[in-house]
């Protein structure tokens, strides 16, 4: 990770967020295990990044209580982790969100339709216009409650959390 | 800025939000500008930021489209300019929300009260539970309905923009 200011003991809780969250492949690697991609070799294979700043970030997420690693597989001399989110995990969802819905509208590359993830709630099956909030169903949006359709395969909807 | 993956071209819109979003000192600027702290001076003695850091982050939200400087002054030999947030920085506003909301719940020294930004609606006074949507008065939560109370003097309410 890039040498920086530690923000944690700041009093600005956007500060403090961003001690944790303000690293760009941070995010992907949330964006990726709220997807159910959990392992180390296909999140690094989705994300084209090196083992070591991919085992940095798994550290520091699993450091700051986002990411429990739970042993798969065995019988194999090596252990093998999966990267499931915990509960303070799953509550950024809010802010990748937030990410994707500014992305979409300020920082499109011409070709919208193929570039935005489609963010939508699985009680009412509405497109979400909030990063947290079903408008329609008057809910909030939880990763319980949210299914995303992806530009690479909008035929797919991805369940985040099955309840 | 440290060296990073340019993000601005790939289909997801939560990277191409991160090519400009996905640093740290960026996101503290764009909450000094909420706050109508518009001049570099200002900005640096706030954040305690070195000047080098703070210009390529005003420049790079100069070049994204989300700040737009204008001179002030005048009369001097030395430019001097404040640095307007645009539609599209304002537009920015749940993702700093997000950080916020999810800091103070998952993030807290354990003196929260002292250590949350309290976000409310200027139409009904409530004290926002979303990033981004009044459920009070079932609204958009914009940078125009929005007001802040900021941990280090909570009797101040900030109003982020006079529409």
């Amino acid at each position: 990770m890039p040498l920086r200011s530690d923000w944690s003991a700041k009093s600005c809780p956007i500060a403090r967020s961003l001690d944790v969250l303000g690293d760009p492949w941070t995010v992907l690697v949330l964006r990726e295990l709220f997807t159910g991609n959990l392992r180390f070799d296909s999140i690094r294979d989705r994300l084209e990044v090196a083992d070591t700043v991919l085992s940095k970030r798994l550290n520091a997420l699993t450091d700051a209580g986002l990411v429990n690693p739970t042993k798969y597989g065995g019988g194999t001399a090596r252990a093998r982790y999966e990267y499931r989110l915990t509960n303070a995990g799953q509550a950024t969802l809010p802010v990748l969100h937030a990410l994707a819905q500014w992305g979409a509208k300020h920082r499109s590359d011409g070709e919208l339709s193929r570039s935005t993830l489609e963010i939508s709630c699985v009680r009412c099956g509405r497109e979400a216009n909030s990063a947290d909030w079903c408008t329609e169903c008057n809910l909030p949006l939880s990763a319980e409650s949210t299914e995303w359709r992806r530009p690479a395969d909008p035929s797919v909807a991805l369940r985040l959390m099955r309840s």
